[in-house]
C-alpha cells in the first residue's frame, strides 16, 4: 500500500529534510524541524503523489488516501487532546500547500479550520476569549470563501470596512466579539446571494474541500505562470500540511511574525524580523498594520517608535533566538522563520533557506564560512551564478509603479530607460545632445553598433537570444529586450505600436532586460552594490575550478572590463566588427567589389594598417594572455551599403554608377547567408583576406613584443567543415607568417587552430585535429545547424514551443546536451585522439550559462569564453561544476 | 631496394592485369597479353610510384630506377637480338605514358625512338627499306619535338605541306626517301632556330628525356582538367611504356589498324574495326588517310569502296580475329585492341575494355551472359548506371557544330534548345504559340512550375545540384544547367548577358544538361533509342537487389512515370506543390493572413476538397503501392504574391489594402528560411493546417479504397529536431484519423513517420523513433545543415572547392559519408534499437546516385526513392551495392 501521508509532532516524526519531492519542501522542513525537537505545532502532509493521483482521479481523492488521512487527524487529536469537530474543544487545522520548490505567494493556505456556529462557541468557552473565537471564525470564512469557493472577497472586505467605518475604529483589533458576529450572519448571507451555497458547516467536509482546492490550486494559471517562467515541471505536483492551529491573535500576549537568521538585503549577520502582537501570520505580510520590529537591528524609519519584541516578550524573543541558532546550524545557512506566540509560548511554524540579493548571498556564504558552519566548497555551491547579474546592472527600482506594455526575449542584463529612436543615426544625434536614448529596430546588424553604443539599451522585434542585437548588448554589458513580436514598427513614420498604443521617436520607454519587460515612460532604477566580499569569495572560486575563463572581446575597452572581471585570456576576437568604422567602410566596400585579385588586394592594402593598429591595442591591453583572433567570418554582404547616400559615395569613391553598385551588392545576395559563403569559404575563394588579416595580427604581435609586452597570439579560422579546408588554409597562414617573421627578424609562437561549429567539423574531428594547434566551440552556430534554427528567425515560434513544453529550455541560451552536446563531446574524444595535448575552448554564448559550463566541464574542455559582463558567472560556474563532478 | 621498372615479353613477364595501379592499365594489360602467349613487341614498363618519386625528387629521375631501366632495356636487347643506339642493327622503341585510369587523349606518346643521323642509315641497310627508314625518322623527330621538347609543330607540319605541293603529291606514302631526308634537314634547323637546341643524337639521352617528358605530362594543364572532371586523384601518377617498335610503315604488306570485339555503338556482337597498310598508329586516328574497314561488317558510306584487311591480307585478319576470341574470353568483356603488322607479321600493341554507348553496355552485357562468358551478376556489375541516363534523354547530335558560351551545373541530364523567355508567363505564352522555349531564370521557385512545364529546359544563374530548378527539372525529366554564374540577367529588359554577348527574349539557345554547356543557337539533338535487352537486364537487376525503389512525385503524370520505369511506391509526395495552382493559390494566402485559428480553419476549409482530389489521384494510380505524403513543409512566406497585380488580387480577396497585404508578408520575412519557420514548427504554432492535410489523405483514402483500389498510406511530419514535436504531431493526426474513421465507418490503416533531416534529429533518434512507424532521411536538407551549407547558395563557391581539390565531390550530388552518412548509421542503428522493425528509407535526391545507394545499402535502409527518370538508375546500383557487399 502506498504511504500517502506523513505525520509530524514532537511524539513521532515520519519525514524529513530529504524527501522535500514527496512531501515538498514546508512538509519536509516541518518533520525535520520536529524531529530536532523545535515546537512545532503538530499536524501531517499529504504527499505530492496523492496531488498527481488526485489529478490522475478525475480529481477525486481516493479512498487510500482519505483512510490515511482520517488516521493521521486521530493521531493528532491524539496528541492535542482535542477534538476535530468537537463543539468543547475543538482541533482548528491550518491547510497548506508546500510544493517541492517554493512557489511564493502561488499556492493558497487556509486558517481555522474545523470552525461552525456550535465549536467557535466552544472555542470562546474554552480560552475565555470570544472575540478571539468570533474573530477567528470570520477569518476562516473569508479564507475559506476565497480559497476553497473561489469566491471573490473584496464584497467581504469592504462590509468589513463600512463595520469598522461605522463603529468609528481603525484597526481589526478594535472591534468586538459581538462585532465580528454581526460581520460573520453578513458573510454568509452575501456568500449564499452570490454562489447559491451554504456556507459548509461540517469541518470534515470543510477538511476535504480545502485539500481537494490546494491539490486543484496546483494547476490555477498563476500557478502555472509560475513554473512556466521559473522551469519548474507541472509533473511535480504540491503536498498540502494539514498542521493543527496555534493563534497568534489570542489576546495581546499572543502574536506572530516571520524573521530572518540574517540581514537578506545586505547579508550583514544580525538577527532581523518584524512581528505583530494580537494577530495572525496573514497580517503581518498584509500591510494592514505596521509590523513591530523584533529587536532594535530591525527599526526602520516607519517603525522605529514601535516596541521591540525583545522589549514586550523578551523570554519569547531569547527562546526564538535559541531556535534560530539552532536552526541555522542545522540547515547551514541563512533561515526564513515564521513563528506564532500563542499565550506566551513560542511555535515555530515553518522554517526555510531565506531568498536574499546576490551581494547578501555573497556575504552570507563567506561568513558562513569564516564561522565554520560551512567549508568553502559548501560557500561556492550556495550562490546561484546567475544572480551574480545583480552585482554588475543596474536593476529597477522594487517600489516603483510600472506600465506594463510588453515582453520579449531577456537578451541582456539590467534596466534602462530613456527617448526611443529608430535608426543609429537618430540615437548617435540624442546621445550627443546629452539625451538617454533606448535604440528600436527591427533586428540589429553590425552597421547599429554606433547607435548601440550610444544608447542606454536596445529593443528589438526580431531575433532571439542569440541574435546580433542579444550577443553585442551583452557584450557592451547594455541592456537588451530582443524578438518582441508584440512590436510593429514603422521606420517610416518613426513609430512603434506596442499592444494597442503607439509610440513615436523621443517618447520614453523602460526596458529591463533581466525580465524581459518593456514599460511606459521612465521606471526609476537602483544601482546594484558590489560588497567587499566578493572579491575574495571569486578568489575562492578560482580556487577550485579548473576550467579557464576568457572572454569574448574586440576591442581594448571590452578587454579592460574583461580583466578586471577576472579573464584569463580572449576567447574570441571577431575581427568583423572593426570593419564598420567610417573611415574604414570605404575601403572594405571597395575590396568586396573587386573585380580582380590585384584589386582587391590594394583595397586591402589600405585595411591593413587600420586591423594591425586593432590588434596592437588588443595586445597591449591583454599583456601577455592569450589572444585568440577569428578570421573574418560574415557574408560579405554584411558591409554592403543599404542607404541611398552610402550608394552614392561609395559609386563615386570607386567611379561606377549607382545602379552597377545596385546591382554588384544583387549579385552578393544570398538565400541563407548564415549556411552561405562566408568564414573560410570566403579565403577559399579570395585568400588574400585572411592573408591581409594574419599579416595584421603577425605585424601588430612584432611591434607590440618589441615594446617589451608579451604577445599570445591564437589564430581561428572560421567555419571549417572539411579537413582540406584547414589543411590549405593553415597552410596559407603559415606562408603570411614566415615571411613576417622573415622580414621584422623575429618570430612570435602563433597557434593556429578552427572553430567546431559545424556538424560535420564535429563529426570529422579527428581529421581536422591534423591541421589544427586548438578547437574552439562556436555553440551559436553549431546549435543553429543542428537543430536546423535560424536564432534570427526562431524568435516567431520558440515561444509556442516553450509553452507547448515542447522545448524547456531556449538552446541559444543553455546548450542542448543531448544533440549539440553529443557532437561536442564526439569531438572532444575525436580530436583528442589525433592530437592528445589539443587544447579546446567554447566561446558561443553559452560559455557564460552555468549549465552549459557544467556541460564543459564534463566534456573536458580546457576553458570557456564569454562576454565581459559573464566572466564572474563563468568563474564561479566552472567552480561549482568542479566541485560537482569531482 | 624498390622494384620501379617491369620488363614483359614472350620470355618472361613481371607484371600482371592486377597490376594497375603500379603499372597503369596499359602497363598491366602488355604484361597480362604477353603472360597469355599473344604476339607483344618486348618492353618494360617504369610504374607510377617511379613518377610520383620523380615528382618529390625534383623532377629527377633517381639513380635506382635509372639502373634498374637499363638492365631491362639489356633485357629486350637480348630477346630482340637488337641493340639500342646501335648503327646496325637498331633497336628503337615506343614511348608511352599509362595510367591508372584510361585517360584518353590526355598523355602523350613518342615512337621510333632511338633514331639519329647514323641508325636511320643502319635502318635502310637492314631492312633495305630507306624510304621506310627515313620516313621513321621524320616521325620521330616530329613527335619528339612536340611531346619531349614542348616545340608547337604547326610550322613542321607546313612545311611537310609545303614539299608534298612542291612534288605534286596527296598522300604522305607518295613521297621518295630522299624527299624526307631532304626534310629533315629542314625540321632540324627549324628546331634550333625556333629553340636553340640541336635535337639530340644520343638514344640514351632521348630516352631519359622521353621518360621525363611522359612523367612531367601527368601534370600538364589538359591531363589536371581532365583528371577533375572525372575525379580522379592527382596522386595517382603515371607508368611509362618502353616498348620495341614493330612498323606498320615497313611497306605495303605492313600496316596498323584498331578494332573493337563487338560494336561499340549497339552492343551486336559483330567484329568491328579499321586499318591502313604502311602508316604507324597515328595515321589510323589522324584523319589523313580515310582508314579501310577491316571486314565487310566494317563497311559505311566512307570507306565502302576500299579493301577489307580480312581481303587483303587473310592471313592477319585471321590471327587477329582469333586473338580478339582469346582476348574477349580472357577478359570477359569487350575489348579495343590496338595492332600492327610488321612485314605480315602481326603483333598486338594494347587491348582494354572498349567504351561504349550506354545501350551498347546493356546489350553487350546481356549478350556475354547468354554467351555462358559472365554471369549474371558479374553482368550487372558491369554497367555503369549513370549511363543509363542516355537511354532515358535525347542528346546533342556527337557531329554537330557547337559554339560554346558558358558552362553552368549539369543539374537534369538530356540536351534542349528552345527561344529564351525570363518569366513563367512568357514561358507559357510562347509554348502556347508552339514556339519550343528556354526558361531562363535567376532560380526558380515554386511558382514558376507552369513555366518549366511549358520549357524544352530550364537554365539559371544560381542554385546547386539540388536547387529547386534542379530538382524539379529532375523530376520532370527535362534539362536542367544551373548555377551558372557567368549569366547576367536582366529582368526588366528582358535580357541576358553571357560572356561577353548579350541575348534578349526569344534569342534560340542550347542547353545540355548532361554537361552543363550553355550554346548559342539551335544546336540538333538526337533521341535516344532503348535496346530490347533493357527491360530483361533490369529484371536481373532485380533479382539481386534487397533495396526497394520508390519514387519522388507528387502528381500522378509523374508517378505513371515512374511506375513504368518500375518504382515500387513513393517515397516522397511533397504537397507544397500541389498549392500554387491558380484556383487555389488565394486560398492559400488567406489561410497565411490568418489573424485567427477560425480565420484559418475557415480558408483550410476551402482547399480540402482540392488536397482530397489531389491525393486520390495518385492513390489510384500507386494501386496499392505504398504512397509516403510529407505534410506541409517550406516556409509559408514561399507563398506569398510578388508581383504588383497578384497583390491587388490578395488585397480585394481579403477586403484589405495593398498596403496591409505587404505589411503582413514582410512580418513573415526571414533570415534564413532555410532554418525558420517551417517544416513540423508549422504545425506546432499552426496544428489547423497539418490537421487538414490529414483529413484529406484518409478522405481520399477510404474513398479510394471503397472504389475497390487499396491504399497504402504514410503519413510523413518534417524537419523534426525533437522526440517531443513529433510525440505532439503524431498524436494530433492520430485524432483527426480516429476521426474520419469514425466518420466514414471504415479504417485503413496507416503508418505515422519523420523524416530525419536535421543533424540534431539523427543524434536523438532512439527518442524520436518512440513516435515514429518510419524514417525516411531528407539527405538534402541534413547535407545542408551537416556542412552549414545552403544548396542555393553553394553555386558561387563550390566550383573553387572542386578546383582546389578541397571537394571532391558536390555532396548534394553523392552522399557525403564521411559527415552525413555518419549522422544516417547513426540514427539507422539508434532508431532500429528503439524500434527493431522500423522501416527506413531515403528520400533526397542521393536516393538516385549510385555511391549513394551503395551506402544506403550497407546502413541497412529498406529502400530508396528518387525522382521518376533515375528509377532505373537506382535499381540497377541498387543490384550492384546488394553485390558488391555479399
Amino acid at each position: 500500500m502506498t504511504k500517502w501521508v506523513y505525520s509530524f509532532s514532537a511524539e513521532s516524526t515520519e519525514g524529513n529534510r530529504e524527501m522535500k519531492p514527496l512531501l515538498g519542501g514546508k512538509g519536509a522542513n516541518l518533520a525535520e524541524m520536529c524531529a530536532i525537537g523545535l515546537p512545532v505545532p503538530p499536524g501531517f502532509t499529504v504527499t505530492t503523489e496523492a496531488c498527481l493521483d488526485y489529478e490522475k482521479n478525475g480529481q477525486v481523492i481516493n479512498d487510500e488516501i482519505s483512510a490515511q488521512v482520517r488516521e493521521a487527524l486521530e493521531q493528532v487529536e491524539k496528541i492535542t487532546g482535542k477534538s476535530f469537530g468537537d463543539d468543547e474543544n475543538p482541533l482548528l487545522f491550518s491547510v497548506r500547500s508546500g510544493a517541492r520548490a517554493s512557489m511564493p505567494g502561488m499556492m493558497d493556505t487556509v486558517l481555522n479550520l474545523g470552525m461552525n456556529d456550535s465549536s467557535v462557541q466552544g472555542l470562546a468557552k474554552l480560552t475565555g476569549n470570544p472575540r478571539f473565537a468570533w474573530d477567528s471564525y470570520r477569518r476562516f470564512i473569508q479564507m475559506y470563501a476565497n480559497v476553497v469557493m473561489g469566491f471573490n472577497v473584496s464584497m467581504l472586505e469592504s462590509t468589513l470596512e463600512d463595520l469598522k467605518e461605522a463603529r468609528g475604529v481603525k484597526e481589526d483589533t478594535e472591534l468586538t466579539a459581538e462585532d465580528w458576529q454581526e460581520l460573520i450572519e453578513v458573510y454568509k448571507k452575501i456568500i449564499l446571494e452570490e454562489t447559491g451555497k451554504t456556507f459548509p458547516t461540517s469541518p470534515m467536509d470543510q477538511l476535504w474541500q480545502a485539500v481537494a482546492a490546494v491539490f486543484g490550486s496546483w494547476n490555477n494559471p498563476r500557478a502555472i505562470k509560475y513554473r512556466e517562467i521559473n522551469g519548474i515541471p507541472h509533473e511535480w505536483g504540491t503536498a498540502v500540511n494539514v498542521q493543527s492551529m496555534v493563534f497568534g491573535n489570542m489576546g495581546e500576549d499572543s502574536g506572530t511574525g516571520v524573521c530572518f537568521t540574517r540581514d537578506p538585503s545586505t547579508g550583514e549577520k544580525v538577527f532581523f524580523g518584524e512581528y505583530l502582537m494580537n494577530a495572525q501570520g496573514e497580517d503581518v505580510v498584509a500591510g494592514i498594520r505596521t509590523p513591530a520590529p523584533i529587536n532594535e537591528y530591525s527599526k526602520n524609519e516607519s517603525n522605529k517608535n514601535l516596541k521591540t519584541l525583545e522589549e514586550v516578550q523578551p523570554a519569547s524573543y531569547h527562546a526564538l533566538v535559541e531556535i534560530y541558532q539552532t536552526l541555522e546550524a542545522h540547515y547551514k545557512d541563512m533561515q526564513d522563520i515564521e513563528f506564532t506566540i500563542e499565550n506566551a509560548k513560542l511555535f515555530i511554524l515553518q522554517t526555510r533557506n531565506g531568498k536574499r540579493t546576490a551581494a547578501a548571498a555573497v556575504t552570507i556564504a563567506a561568513d558562513l564560512v569564516t564561522e565554520g558552519i560551512l567549508s568553502k566548497e559548501e560557500a561556492i555551491l550556495r550562490v546561484n551564478p546567475e544572480d551574480l547579474n545583480q552585482l554588475l546592472h543596474p536593476r529597477l527600482d522594487p517600489v516603483a509603479t510600472k506600465v506594463l506594455l510588453a515582453s520579449g526575449l531577456p537578451a541582456s542584463p539590467g534596466a534602462a530607460s530613456g527617448a526611443i529612436c529608430f535608426s543609429s543615426e537618430a540615437a548617435s544625434i540624442h546621445a550627443e545632445n546629452g539625451v538617454k536614448v533606448i535604440l528600436v529596430r527591427q533586428e540589429t546588424s553590425p552597421e547599429d553598433i554606433a547607435g548601440m553604443v550610444a544608447s542606454q539599451g536596445i529593443l528589438t522585434a526580431r531575433g532571439g537570444m542569440t541574435s546580433h542585437a542579444a550577443v553585442v548588448a551583452r557584450g557592451m554589458g547594455k541592456p537588451c529586450v530582443a524578438g518582441c513580436s508584440e512590436l510593429t514598427i514603422s521606420y517610416s513614420e518613426k513609430t512603434v505600436k506596442i499592444g494597442g498604443e503607439t509610440f513615436k521617436e523621443g517618447d520614453p520607454l523602460t526596458i529591463d532586460g533581466g525580465t524581459g519587460e518593456i514599460m511606459k515612460g521612465i521606471v526609476p532604477t537602483i544601482s546594484a552594490k558590489i560588497s567587499d566580499e566578493f572579491a575574495s569569495f571569486m578568489r575562492w572560486a578560482d580556487e577550485f575550478r579548473t576550467l579557464g575563463v576568457r572572454t569574448n572581446a574586440d576591442n581594448p575597452e571590452d578587454t579592460e572590463v574583461a580583466l578586471s572581471f577576472g579573464a584569463e585570456g580572449i576567447g574570441l576576437c571577431r575581427t568583423e566588427h572593426m570593419f564598420f568604422a567610417p573611415e574604414r567602410i570605404l575601403a572594405v566596400r571597395e575590396m568586396i567589389f573587386s573585380q580582380s585579385v590585384e584589386e582587391r588586394e590594394a583595397a586591402l592594402l589600405k585595411l591593413l594598417p587600420f586591423q594591425k593598429g586593432d590588434f596592437e591595442g588588443i595586445f597591449k591591453s591583454m599583456k601577455g594572455k592569450p589572444v585568440n583572433i577569428r578570421l573574418l567570418d560574415p557574408p560579405l554582404h554584411e558591409f554592403l551599403p543599404h542607404q541611398e547616400e552610402e550608394k552614392v559615395e561609395l559609386a563615386e569613391y570607386l567611379n561606377i554608377s549607382v545602379k552597377e553598385v545596385e546591382l554588384r551588392a544583387e549579385k552578393l545576395h544570398e538565400f541563407n547567408p548564415m549556411l552561405g559563403h562566408r568564414g573560410c569559404r570566403l579565403a577559399i575563394t579570395y585568400p588574400e583576406i585572411y592573408k591581409m588579416q594574419v599579416r595584421a595580427i603577425a605585424e601588430a604581435a612584432v611591434k607590440v613584443q618589441n615594446e617589451g609586452i608579451e604577445v599570445k597570439p591564437e589564430i581561428m579560422i572560421p567555419l571549417v567543415g572539411l579537413g582540406a579546408e584547414l589543411r590549405v588554409l593553415r597552410s596559407e597562414v603559415e606562408g603570411v607568417l614566415k615571411d613576417v617573421w622573415k622580414e621584422q627578424g623575429k618570430e612570435i609562437r602563433t597557434k593556429i587552430g578552427t572553430m567546431i561549429e559545424l556538424p560535420r567539423a564535429a563529426i570529422t574531428a579527428a581529421e581536422i585535429a591534423k591541421y589544427a594547434d586548438f578547437f574552439s566551440f562556436g555553440t551559436n552556430d553549431l546549435t543553429q545547424t543542428t537543430f536546423g534554427l535560424s536564432r534570427d528567425d526562431s524568435g516567431k515560434f520558440l515561444p509556442d514551443y516553450q509553452k507547448r513544453e515542447i522545448l524547456k529550455q531556449d538552446p541559444f541560451v543553455a546548450l542542448d546536451q543531448e544533440g549539440v552536446g553529443f557532437l561536442v563531446s564526439h569531438a572532444v574524444r575525436e580530436g583528442r585522439k589525433t592530437n592528445s595535448n589539443m587544447h579546446m575552448g567554447i566561446c558561443g554564448e553559452h560559455g557564460g550559462e552555468p549549465s552549459s559550463i557544467d556541460f564543459c566541464h564534463r566534456a573536458g574542455l580546457d576553458y570557456v569564453s564569454c562576454s565581459p559582463f559573464r566572466v564572474p558567472i563563468a568563474r564561479l560556474a566552472a567552480a561549482q561544476a568542479a566541485l560537482r563532478n569531482r
